[in-house]
């Protein structure tokens, strides 16, 4: 084994970096066993250097990212800050002056991968982000190395633990969306402004990233179809219990059938109890990958939280200080097919729609003309009335998202058609 | 790119490897881009030349298996013939001249793992074997590499697909044991001789191999306890269910609470319907992995079968080339702790136990003695009685497995005790 260690160095010291510096000193000997060299933290950059923290020799603090990151002498740079800046100009910096980069960033990661492989390549460094997506679950490295010989059609997962954890909790209880919210809040599984998490910017960001390797292609942040999960109503997990589903905030990655193009999308869906996504429990994530000759994988786990980020941090700092070892690199950017990638309209998938309508006869034939007009086939409908007001629910067959959408426009200009009280898609079947 | 093209030589030519002959011709432009060069198949060792084998130009095939990985001018050799000889010594030989070896082959890998990764090391080449285990799920590569900055701490997994399709079987029909392997005979799960899947060799095999990686240390087949599933009842599946259980057979890789020893077994065991193993239908293979940082998680997908096994082969093979481009091989051998194996006897666990007793008073008594004077704690007995016949279930708390075991055996001796109907470990809870 080589004896002189290698030089790591720690940008954030939050949940995720305290706990990745915890674990490089109480598991040092592992960690040389696997790697061939020691490794040794060499600095850890932090925003408030006067915090107490147990463990690491105060002589380490620094509050100077960039003077880190220029030293020349650091091998690896951690990068557990999140946000665009300035962790991408440390970045960028990291590998101009040698090091290679270790990140959690997926907000970063979505936004400018390409130009981070590319400033990574140039400087022939390594650019790991396990990470980034779903916590401690490995993806990243399966998608990127184990299915490498394989095509993947499509990425179907529970990538936010939070508003998993609000879904389970309106699902099991009964509970509307705010109290779920206050719940999950109150438990720490929410931050005080939920937006990030409810919203779906956060699975939206790593639906990008999935997307991107899954396909080997480029796919930003703003080419992902994004609707939060806010008005999910107690209501709509009741019209799933009877269609025998649950209701999850799904991103979903696409290949299309004639394999020209893709499609990246996060918004809330039904899925059948059959499905293994819909047993995912709590704040846990779960991916579920269909590749042509692999058939369906799923990868469950922790989707965040210090120790499992931290599993994934060390994971790709015992890669990487390998690769450095062996004066390699690893997989980079693999984004050749450069497939483009296509607007939400074009996305095939079902809809469940909910419509209040006046309880008198014909309504049914005028809702059906609508639907036949726009060339959607209508799989079931339901109808329940009382005291001259009534709800028509109608699920669809697969249907393009664009004449779904123009279908639903048409029936809120019927008279007969009082309001549209729900549009949900239905997924995994 | 490199355009000078990579050469594989492919040992076995049936259902996996005609399936990663297919994929390398129709998918060359991707596995050219992902690599960086071309691989060019250069070789095809079968033992049946005259067989029709379409796709593959018949100039390719050959019957000399020794004289292909001999040949010196081949990259990597991809050995799906399966069984200890001839594989062994072509993989060996394969190493001499100077290839890396991608491989299937879980006996030989389970009983001989050691002397091939030290001859890997020693010609300074690459040994992968992905497929040897769950077929596409990735799992080697997770726990080698996703986890290699963690302790991982247990591994639980359902990785024989023909057990799982017989005690699915057995469980959602009501099927006995012969019943439900015919099914699996007659739908080809199950081979005409069901004795390695049915008796745990091959599940042991994978025991074995995990175990090895998870916990950097030596495991050999013979170190692995086996338990087959022949006896599982309908009785069985009966009282699983009143516990709220399902019976699975798993392989169970853990590290000893104190953390200086290792043990890994394959038996039938009930696990709680909670537990996420537990909805795994079908021939369907599932991994769960407990890790010190990473905390729970689950690898799901077939486990078995020509195209997922081939997806396995070609993500090593891709992995194999990119590291020969760079001059490097990826991680080796791991098995730096020399952490000993531990007997069974020593292995903590739970027994559900069902006795067949005399219905008279004063029996319970007896066998809570019994129980007691081995050290093991009872956690519930139900009893039931008719006709001067009766029967007990009890379910033990955790204790030492040869505590257990000793209190069978002494239970069999009492005068009261008419028969010992079942004796079943419970898990995952």
């Amino acid at each position: 084994m080589r004896t002189r260690p290698l030089k790591v160095a720690l940008l954030g010291c939050g949940v995720v970096g305290s706990e990745v510096a915890r674990i490089m000193t109480t598991h040092a000997d592992d960690l040389a066993a696997r790697i061939g060299a020691p490794v040794e933290l060499a600095g850890v950059a932090v925003r408030r250097p006067s915090k107490v923290r147990e463990g690491i020799d105060p002589e380490l603090i620094t509050t100077d990212a960039t003077a880190l990151v220029k030293r020349g002498d650091i091998d690896v740079v951690v990068e557990v800050i999140g946000g665009v800046e300035p962790a991408r100009t440390l970045i960028t910096t990291a590998f101009e002056h040698g090091a290679s980069v270790v990140s959690a960033n997926k907000a970063l990661l979505a936004q400018d991968g390409d130009a981070l492989h590319a400033a990574a390549e140039e400087h022939g460094q390594d650019l790991y982000y396990e990470a980034a997506v779903a916590g401690a679950i490995p993806l990243i490295r399966p998608l990127r190395e184990s299915l490498a010989g394989d095509k993947v059609n499509r990425v179907l997962g529970i990538v936010n633990g939070t508003t998993n954890f609000i879904l389970d909790k309106m699902d099991t209880s009964g509970a509307g969306y705010s109290e779920a919210l206050d719940e999950a809040t109150a438990l720490g599984y929410a931050e005080a402004d939920p937006t990030a998490d409810v919203e779906g910017f956060d699975a939206a960001a790593k639906a990008a990233i999935l997307a991107g390797i899954a396909f080997h292609t480029r796919v930003r942040l703003d080419d992902v179809y994004r609707e939060g999960m806010t008005e999910v109503t107690a209501a709509d997990f009741a019209s799933a219990k009877r269609m025998g589903c649950t209701i999850k905030l799904l991103a979903i990655c696409e290949r299309a059938a004639d394999g020209e193009s893709v499609t990246a999308r996060v918004h809330p869906a039904m899925i059948p109890l059959s499905h293994p996504l819909a047993s995912v429990r709590g704040a846990y994530n779960a991916v579920f990958v269909e590749a042509e000759a692999a058939g369906q994988l799923m990868f469950y786990g922790p989707g965040a939280g210090g120790s499992p980020t931290a599993s994934a941090v060390l994971g790709d700092l015992v890669a990487v200080c390998r690769n450095r070892l062996n004066d390699a690199t690893g997989p980079g950017d693999s984004a050749y097919t450069q497939l483009p990638v296509s607007p939400m309209g074009d996305v095939v998938t079902r809809y469940h729609i909910s419509l209040d309508v006046a309880d008198k006869p014909g309504v049914l034939a005028q809702v059906a003309t609508v639907f036949a007009e726009h060339g959607v086939s209508i799989d079931t409908v339901r109808q329940q009335g009382k005291d001259g007001e009534a709800s028509l629910v109608v699920v669809t067959h697969r249907a393009p998202d664009a004449a779904l959408n123009g279908t639903v426009e048409a029936l809120r200009k019927l008279d007969t058609v009082r309001g549209v009280a729900s549009i949900m898609r239905v997924e995994g079947e």
